[in-house]
């Protein structure tokens, strides 16, 4: 585990460089814009959507740089989604990682364009001959980033997310949910590196299963912390799916079952990665992190 | 201006096919998702920038198919702009063509949400190999529209737009802003043809001052428009920049130069279209419409 942590941190500096240097910048009366992009963007996180895909190019042995980039473009995606999720008219929420939400520290109109142009650029960033040199490759990036982040992905996992308020869901309906919201993205991190490593079908599948069960435990794991931990300690409110009157997997499973739920699908997600060799070691370690963490 | 107008409404016909048929669907929890992105985006409009595409695809013979499909992703551009443009915290606009604005219909996160999956989709169309069978073209496409409609673009227009409330700005400003916030993605849209067409330099050129000149005499026209109709004729609110304190190109330069201006620009993109024979008829019947148009 202190080899994934180290791990992570450095991934993180190198993908935190690579968005420094893709971001707007200037000094206009629209100035905000750019403090705002970068406020939202740089202001910490785990980085491990990023992570995902550094891990899984090596896996195909596809250059850092193309590895960077693309981690850089889905964190723009994933920094735009926390952004418009926080605004009043959705979740509402004050605290990210424990400093203000976008529109708190500015407001909601600079807030909404910061998450647009962040948006905007990740598929900028993915077009660009610079992330890789074959162009059915970029296109393939963009067309399966476009599928995982839109109506049919983390977007309407996002509508019903907040249509589920108050409605009595079945674990099967709240899944599909947190598979949209969280699942898709998280799939889609695992799923670059194989596009840009040209992978073989069986090796995709694999990827495929991985990212799958890493993506349901991870939202396990939240629900489990929503109950069990102190505004303090996880950076943002707890207990709000109740307060919303929102069913989750606790809720519903109750803590016992929801935990062997959890580790049920860390271990399985270790075992779709029996394909790969020694490779694959940190994405074994990602699946026991996020099986164990704290916040 | 007979013969402009039919083709203006058989082009909104093929272009609101195409766009339905790439719309999401569905009757899950998130219906209302796919119910606001349809109302947005089929409500009727002008569809001026699709036909930018199609009309500069035609110089270039550039197949229908393909110019109906990035026709059809500017229009989503330009209708999640909208969407999002008239929210609470921005313009707060309750009227749009005479309709209910998207959150006024729904409500204010549903807008946020059918505005992004609008932007989102808008990519995937253009990476998608049946847009175009060259994938250096297809990135092409989306890199130059990603820059249109991103932060050095159309949203960083919005922010300046929205920055500029009692501010004592120049002509120069004015002209800087509207260029960003409208103009972009007009050029973008006559580019597009020439990009499919793998124009010369000097036809990309001609076009590129054709879409400036165009573009500002939009803004000017709309400015003028905004003083001398009443909100029945426009189908929304009149008056509306004297009232949020905006200085605009009729409030510095007066109605009479203003009107000047407008016929200037009108000739100078006719002009730019010398270069081409009279495959560039219905553009120059464009420009000639925008100088007179009456909404």
């Amino acid at each position: 585990m202190n080899d994934l942590k180290a791990n992570l941190r450095s991934a993180q500096k190198e993908v935190d460089k690579t968005i420094k240097s893709l971001l707007p910048f200037g000094k206009g009366i629209e100035k905000k814009l750019f403090e705002a992009i970068n406020y939202s963007i740089l202001s910490s996180g785990k980085r491990l959507r990023p992570f995902l895909v550094i891990q899984s190019s090596k896996l195909f042995d596809v250059s850092e740089k193309s590895a960077l980039r693309v981690a850089s473009s889905i964190e723009m995606i994933h920094s735009y989604s926390l952004i418009h999720d926080d605004l009043p008219s959705m979740d509402n929420d004050d605290l990210r990682r424990g400093l203000l939400t976008t529109h708190k520290k500015y407001n909601e109109a600079t807030a909404i364009l910061a998450g647009d142009s962040l948006l905007t650029l990740s598929f900028q960033v993915l077009s660009d001959t610079l992330t890789h040199s074959d162009p059915r490759i970029r296109c393939d990036l963009i067309n399966e980033l476009a599928k995982a982040a839109g109506a049919y992905g983390m977007v309407g996992g996002q509508m019903m997310d907040l249509e589920a308020e108050n409605k009595k869901l079945s674990i099967g309906a709240i899944t599909r949910i947190q598979m949209l919201k969280t699942g898709a993205l998280i799939a889609y991190a695992c799923n670059s590196g194989a596009i840009m490593g040209r992978a073989e079908k069986k090796e995709k599948f694999s990827l495929q299963g991985y990212a799958h069960d890493i993506g349901l435990a991870y939202q396990i794991r939240d629900d489990l912390l929503d109950v069990t931990s102190t505004e303090k300690e996880l950076g943002k409110k707890v207990n709000k799916d109740k307060k919303a009157g929102k069913k989750n997997f606790v809720s519903i499973l109750g803590k016992e079952r929801a935990k062997k739920q959890l580790e049920f699908l860390g271990n399985q997600a270790i075992k779709h990665l029996e394909v790969f060799d020694d490779k694959a070691n940190l994405l074994r370690e990602v699946a026991r992190f996020i099986v164990e963490r704290d916040r």
